[in-house]
């Protein structure tokens, strides 16, 4: 692309480092904030530093928070000794949403991938397992997405957690609702045949 | 969505202020420049704030510049004569990566529209009709998108420099090099037989 603009050309470069913006998607938004009243540009600008300066993460369970300790781990009313295992701050929304869960959550930060060079030393796993050494935890739940990544993170937790002898769950994996059986994979299918459920459980709604 | 953290809650709005950019993208955006080194937002937002503050149009041609008089425009080589009247910077982008233009440009700054809101005074069709009064153009080529609103903005234009007796051309429309006859839509294949053009043209190449 050739720009009349160097000034353009730089704001467009620095906005296709997002992940999953090109460059003509880069330059559409340029282009549309350029359109629109500065106070726009300023309001964006503004908001994005002030998440990158001074949003915290949250001492016990490196959620994002704007304090030391979030409002999940701050609550009285929630089980603490019930902690639930995902990868970042989006399936804490997720699960939270569903109004199912009064437990606390540990936030690892993302998933052991040898591929994209990520390490159990890149995530939050030391934290996990001092808390489960101290006693204060009696389940932990894994819910990281199941795949081989999800799946390897979940085994390396698993070997150093289970000595302490508390419970260890897996969120339950399987046909969801409203899926055609016949478009299933076969791991999928096949794996909720070996774990089937008490019909009784199956009618359990939210 | 239920989020953990005001501060977060409100750089994803903003972001989600941008055209194409759902609450989840927006979310995913953020959540990367939290996991970057704060210098790639520092970096993001000045190119986008000095954009904003910064970046010109030219006084001739409206294109996006550096400095009042944009590089093609202060180009003693280029045909001052001949002008390609475009919707926005993208355009032009788009023709000078052809190589095959030596003339100048005039950039509108969108089409005319009623459902957006968009009449002839918002968009930079007085200076182009000025340039022509004062005898500066022998050609003005329309280059809109054969859409309603560029035939119609065309022909808003057209209607007022004919009387000044210039040579008016549109880019040719017809049958794109590579597309298969049987998929082209009956508009475009009726056109492009009753504006065919003679065998020997249809062999030039770029």
């Amino acid at each position: 692309m050739e720009f009349s603009s160097k000034i353009l050309e730089k704001a467009v470069a620095e906005i296709a480092q997002l992940p999953g913006i090109g460059k003509r998607t880069a330059l559409r938004l340029a282009l549309h904030l350029l359109k629109q009243p500065s106070e726009q540009s300023e309001f964006l600008t503004t908001a994005i530093m002030k998440m990158r300066t001074e949003i915290k993460f949250c001492q016990s369970c490196h959620n994002i928070s704007d304090t030391d300790c979030c409002e999940i781990c701050a609550n009285p009313n929630r089980n603490h000794a019930l902690v639930c295992v995902v990868e970042d701050v989006r399936d804490v929304m997720a699960i939270e949403n569903t109004g199912q869960y009064r437990g606390v959550y540990h936030v690892l930060g993302g998933k052991i991938s040898p591929i994209d060079g990520v390490g159990p030393s890149q995530l939050k796993i030391a934290t996990l397992i001092d808390k489960v050494k101290q006693g204060e935890v009696s389940e932990v739940i894994f819910a990281l997405s199941p795949t081989m990544e999800g799946d390897t993170t979940n085994f390396y937790i698993y070997r150093q957690i289970k000595e302490f002898g508390i419970v260890t769950s897996s969120i339950a994996r399987g046909i969801a609702v409203g899926d055609e059986l016949e478009y299933a994979d076969e791991v999928t299918l096949g794996r909720s045949i070996l774990n089937r459920i008490p019909f009784e459980n199956s009618l359990k709604t939210p």
